[in-house]
């Protein structure tokens, strides 16, 4: 079947090294403040780079000889839509990757997040929101439980690390190109948000007050909610905790003393999904209003 | 009140090095073989040593001279319970930790696995069983959900990674020491315990034909239940999930590909708690029949 393999043009040489100006400008990405300051990120490897250029606008893609021969069909999609296709060596490849095995594929898009109420849409009926997630893999993991259990969107506020980071968007395996994604330094401009979008705040929370399980947290999960998660050291940051209609407990029925962060997000928000479901046993599954 | 801190007698020394036969015996533990030989595993940090010396039979605990000094009721509690305190050098005790920064501090302890039946006791409610799971991180993250969820044992079956794996132990955060473990290659035996124990059989499966939140999954749910869990590469072997009474999906609502283990374990074992508390909303959570 060879005849039917896209073959992408020859890519023009030589080659850029680790030295070459645009590589040198593409790796100034791998940190937050180049990150802010250039209003782009890198995506790293064929199958994140796929998700991204169906799903955000790809600028650039860097990539070797062999990672070209790999992914002909990629090289060719990013042309397509408009990327420049850069050749490098396997050096500067490897000097814009953050992985162990660099795959010789690094795309460089424009930042995802947008406005906190374009995020939200018009009723939306299940958010996330990290409230001061530090761990990059903790927060790309998150952003990957939401998508998959249909959130509208993913808020970041506080201190919550950058969802850019090549560990937030390695551990969302995609899902940072799937949803939208806001962010907001200040907290107190999420919550509001989410409540002048009709959103009832339930904070996760080890000594919440409500019990996820309890009867009573059905018809809470079941509506319009946005769902809070915090740092897994501290939890949800008292001051926004205070602030959310409810805080519920995932209840620990064994000697455990904790779930991790992930695990929690994804039992929480898949309580709200099955809450919806016995509300409505007739709905399809996976649409979103 | 210094004098209420127990302090424990000076370790005789001189301090055991990386050489003495103690030490040299006791790192063969960091290996599968190794432990199996000899019947034994190790506890790597105070707070895991904690757990082990409360739930497990400690044999003997290394630990520094400054690590002594950190945790005195911690080697008092293991003298009392039986164990050999055995002073040793950084070197010695770092030739035991497979931590970056070790704590200088590595309890030896009877390894934790028991017969299925007795695993299972009478009537259990609530089964996890890890059938081919490889990595130890997750084999260690299921055993601690499943400790939260209050699972009554967890089965290690097939190909499953060694529950006694460094990372393994670590990963539960002391849940290996909570609840009961047994191990078997054979997956039909370990199968055929839970349906002799009364158990239905759900194998999570992405492409299960039961969705989670079926109206009709939810009786199933509550009953007593195994929930089998595979790798996250490729899920549950076909032989097993041919076994199972119902192969059971977690919904993908949004454009997330999957759920990673973890995660889905968490949504699955909690599902059980969830439909279990909606069938007697009065029944008190955390008691195991």
């Amino acid at each position: 079947m060879a005849e039917t393999t896209p073959v992408s043009a020859p890519i023009p040489g030589p080659p850029g090294t680790e030295r070459t100006p645009r590589v040198v400008a593409a790796r100034k990405l791998l940190r937050r403040t180049g990150r802010e300051r250039a209003g782009r990120f890198l995506v790293e490897g064929a199958q994140a780079a796929r998700e991204a250029v169906r799903h955000a606008t790809v600028r650039e893609l860097f990539v070797t000889d062999p990672a070209a021969a790999r992914h002909p069909e990629l090289v060719a999609a990013a042309a397509d839509a408009g990327a420049r296709i850069s050749l490098v060596t396997d050096t500067a490849a490897a000097s814009l990757s953050e992985t162990v095995t660099p795959q010789g594929l690094v795309a460089v898009c424009d930042l995802l997040d947008v406005p906190l109420a374009d995020a939200l849409g018009e009723r939306p009926e299940l958010v996330a929101v990290c409230a001061g997630i530090a761990d990059p893999g903790n927060a790309g993991t998150v952003i990957r439980v939401a998508d998959a259990a249909g959130a509208r969107a993913v808020l970041l506020a506080g201190d919550t690390v950058d969802p850019h980071n090549g560990k937030a968007v390695r551990a969302s395996t995609g899902s940072v190109f799937h949803l939208p994604l806001a962010r907001d330094r200040d907290e107190g401009a999420v919550l509001d948000a989410c409540r002048a979008a009709g959103l009832t705040l339930l904070a996760a929370d080890a000594h919440g007050e409500l019990d996820l399980h309890d009867p009573a947290a059905d018809p809470v999960l079941a509506g319009p909610v946005a769902w809070i998660f915090g740092g897994e050291a501290h939890g949800v940051p008292v001051t926004v905790a205070e602030r959310a209609d409810h805080r519920v407990r995932v209840p620990i029925l064994g000697r455990a003393e904790s779930l991790n962060l992930a695990t929690a997000a994804a039992v929480c928000l898949y309580a709200s999904v099955g809450a919806r479901r016995r509300r409505s046993p007739e709905r399809p599954q996976g649409a979103q209003p």
